[in-house]
Order: C-alpha cells, then structure tokens, then sequence
C-alpha cells in the first residue's frame, strides 16, 4: 500500500548475523524514533542499555537460553521500563512516586512502545532484528550482570544486525482473528476458528523442516506449564508494585 | 533519513478529527501491519475490539476521562491484551493454561506491538491517531459496557480518523537520556540532566499558551499521588495471575 507498511509486513525475526556493526549514528536515529512514539503524557518511562562488552554478551547468550545471536548480532539492547527519572521529578517537589500496578503497566507499555519504533527505524535501514523474551529467563543473574538499578525493569532483549538469512514468514492468523467489531466471539467461534490456521501453521513448520505440529499443539507445549513463575518477585524487589 | 523514519519522527497525538470515516480496507490494512510485528513465539496474544456504536462511544468519552474525540474519532479500538486462544490450545491437548505474572507480560508486550505497528501503518496512510491510557480509570464499567470475555485483559483505547488540527510536536528528552551503553547512570547524574529538559518542556507549554511547569512538576502533579489503584483487582477478576 505503501513503503512504511511495506517495512511493517515484511517483518521476520532475523537469527543470523553477518559480522559487521550497526553503524552509530543508524542507532541514534533509531533511538530518536523510538523516542517520538507516543508516551503517556510525556513520562518516557524507558530506556535501552546497549550493552557492548563481549563477555557479558557471552553470559547474555547462557542466560537467554543459549541464543547465540545475542552475542554475534551487529548491537545489542536490553530494553527496561525506567520510572527512575519519574520518583525523581516527584521528589523535587515535595510528593512520592508510589504507584499501584498502573506505574508498571505504564511503563511496559512505554517501553514497548519506544523499542517498536526503533525496530521499524533499524528495519527501515536495512538492519534485521530479533526480540529476546529470554531476558527474562534469569533477571536476578541479568540484574547482577548488568547492574540495573532500582526502579528500572528489564523486559527483553533486541538484536539487532546485517541480516545473513532470509527466513520465510511465519503465518499470522487471519485479520479477523485480531480485529472485532462492536462484540467478542464466543468460546465456541473461537475454537471453531483455529481449526485452520492449526493446518496452515503445520504446513509451515514442515516446509522448514521441522516437526509437523499445529499452533494448538506449540502453544500447548511451550505454555502448557508455568513460565518464569519468579518474575513477580524480580520486579517487586527492583521497586514494582504489582497490587 | 528515510520515508518510514519521515513517519515514525512526524507522530504526534491528534485530538480533532474532520468527520470523516477510516475506510474499512485501511482498517484492515493497518489490523494485517499490527498482526506483522514480532510476537513471542507467534502466541499472537492481542485483540482491537472496534466500536462503531455511537452510544457506547458516548458512554466511553465519560469513562475515560471526558475526552470528546473518543466519540468523534473516524474509528476507536480498545486494544487488548487476550489470551484466550492460549486456554483453548492447552486445553485441546490436556494441558492448564495457568501463567503467572509471566502471561501476563507477554500479553502487554504483544498487544502494544501490535497497536504501534497498526498505529505506524494508519500514519503513514495519512490518518492521525490518538492512544487512550484513560480506558484504565474505570475498568470494571468498561468490562460491563463492551461485555469482555475473561481472559481478555483491556489495556487502552486508540482513536483513529482524519487530522482536523495540526499541533506542535511535544519535546523529548535527549538521545542520551534514553540510550545508555555499557551502565546506568547515577542518580545525581540524573537529576542533573534533567535540568535542561524541564527549562525546554516549560518553554513549550508557554508556547501552547498553557502555564508554566516544567516536566519534573507536570511528573509530579501527576504521579504524586497514586493511580488507577483498582487495576489489579480488575484484571486479576478477569484471569490474569499477577504473583
């Protein structure tokens, strides 16, 4: 339809690298892009540390879940909600910053925000990108490593680099499956609905060789048991409520 | 530096929109844009809900803070995280759909990407955009309004429609404010870098013809004092685990 949606559809995780830098000023300019995204009244409760230093990117790679990417992308980012800036402007003026759940929703979304945008920017440059939910497999041994300070809380990780594969897509559900109009589908349209993207999920795992399974059966595997059930006491103990 | 960074640096929220409609293969366009962003491990955990009934977009400028182009926006979406797909997959095979905080986090994260990227693909299409953070002031009467499923989890509104103003973009903070490399700073250093951004937010305001704040006392005025309290209770009445 046009060339930013164009960005925005061709969008694939990128696992493979070539070995070349993600020029300095594409990373500003990316930055700068993430920082017009939209931002609850201004809080830019946000920030990305790149983190350079080969050994910690080593240690990154073990405690992401053996990616290797993380250490052999271009640049690397572990993307926080930052309400540091926010307990400091309150105390200026006398007040508190003690915020309920609100404060961390609002800075997740923040972050979220401010780290999409910098994605498009780095795609939009030619860069590949890979979101590393991995980050938070470990956050009180990434917290030691990166010295994240109070107030500040890890989300994930974001590779970014010269792209060297050109993954196929991975299919998406259908539109309808992510827009609704006026009302929700019951639970019955709703399963009756996954029925075919379960097959065309399997097509698309067995044409890249792996194990014919449906989208029903990863989500079953990979969410059929509690994830990370210790990132509420990470974040709580960084200064997050989460009552 | 190119035609999408053109987009992304250009955003600003719109708040008067021409009565004019979003045209429903532009809605589709940008839904198909948010369904292309990275989603951790294709769990595609969001939904838009569109609201096209001019009664309940009435009764939703009250509920979220008075804020007209709620109802006058082209289109509105209450973007949500959902995660009831994942409950139906599990339990297809035998499994419990039971995360922690973990389920949660991926919800946000996913459905925020998803709305930005919609967001980028309807500003690149010419439309301006406004989020609506106010859908969380009162979420059990918006859960009762727009009849949510549990499971669903909703996270904030999005008006879209043709920009009927052309308003001044709001200053950021600086790159460096937002990219740190290697460590965090120290407090004091940033306190001190803050000084220079309140003197550029208070000329902005001044400029606005609003009163002078700088952003620390604008910080301050609103998160001094705690927000949205009940959100947790909300949410956790819906499904989500939050320990």
């Amino acid at each position: 339809m046009n060339s930013t949606i164009d960005v925005l559809r061709s969008h694939r995780s990128i696992r493979q690298f070539r070995d070349e830098p993600v020029l300095p000023e594409h990373i500003r300019e990316a930055v700068r892009a993430g920082q017009a995204a939209s931002t609850s009244s201004a809080i830019q409760a946000y920030c990305a540390l790149q983190v350079t230093d080969p050994t910690k990117r080593a240690r990154l790679v073990e405690l992401t879940g053996g990616q290797p990417y993380v250490a052999q992308a271009g640049a690397f980012f572990a993307i926080c909600a930052d309400t540091r800036r926010l307990k400091i402007a309150c105390e200026s003026t006398g007040q508190t910053y003690d915020q309920h759940l609100e404060g961390f929703v609002l800075g997740v979304i923040d972050a979220t925000m401010f780290a999409q945008n910098m994605v498009i920017a780095f795609e939009s440059l030619g860069y590949g990108i890979c979101y590393i939910g991995g980050l938070r497999n470990n956050l009180p041994v990434v917290d030691e490593l990166l010295k994240i300070p109070d107030g500040v809380y890890p989300l994930f990780g974001l590779c970014v680099g010269v792209p060297d594969q050109q993954p196929t897509h991975r299919p998406r559900m259908d539109v309808d499956a992510a827009l609704y109009v006026d009302s929700f589908p019951s639970d019955e349209e709703l399963q009756n609905s996954l029925h075919r993207y379960d097959e065309v999920y399997t097509d698309y795992l067995v044409a890249r060789g792996a194990q014919a399974r449906s989208w029903s059966q990863v989500m079953s595997r990979k969410l059929g048991k509690p994830m990370r059930p210790d990132l509420a006491s990470y974040y709580t103990s960084k200064g997050a409520r989460l009552d």
